[in-house]
């Protein structure tokens, strides 16, 4: 696996508005996107911060898998993806995903972007 | 706050030598630096996956901060590290940085990093 480079950081927020704002002022970061993904339970916003990006995800109820990890975690990192040149299924923003366990990966879960 | 963008993930391991042999196979991680830091308690690794860094941290021992975190919550996220034109105190490898509580950041410590 040819590696490019880390894609984003998934974070699970408890009110996206407040964490964008937070990302803002803390950080400089400039928001990019943000999108209601009802099939997935998720509102998501991709903040860039310089070269970096940060897709926040806020649950849209407390049965989603954001819910659930909100509920059980509470805010924080929920996975890192890596950019590769590989593929699969259709993910947020129009890429392809794949995920590593985090048992794999010692306790990341890493999602695997190709944009290619 | 001018940011240049991710310097580094900062992630908790149980065994060391483990985590950057999985590093290596499931993301094709290159291993650029590896040191022991006793009055930080910690071994770090530093790998690049492409153009992205990962500080893997293992504990020198339970009372050590890193050690503290894995009794508590396991392997996994720890920081994520931004770069900035900024600075404070010596870190890691040489490079300058500074700390943004959780409590700031939504869940996530984020380590401010100034190379420059």
């Amino acid at each position: 696996m040819e590696p490019r480079g880390i894609h984003h950081l998934g974070v699970v927020v408890d009110d996206l508005d407040e964490a964008v704002a937070s990302y803002e002022r803390l950080l400089g970061a400039q928001l990019e996107h943000r999108e209601l993904v009802p099939d997935q339970g998720v509102e998501a916003a991709s903040l860039r911060v310089g070269s970096g990006r940060v897709e926040l995800l806020a649950s849209l109820g407390e049965e989603t898998p954001v819910g659930k990890f909100l509920a059980k975690r509470g805010p924080g990192m929920h996975h890192v993806a890596y950019e590769v040149d590989e593929q699969p299924r259709r993910g947020l923003f129009g890429l392809e995903v794949a995920f590593v366990h985090p048992d794999s990966m010692h306790g990341v879960l890493a999602e695997i972007v190709s944009s290619g």
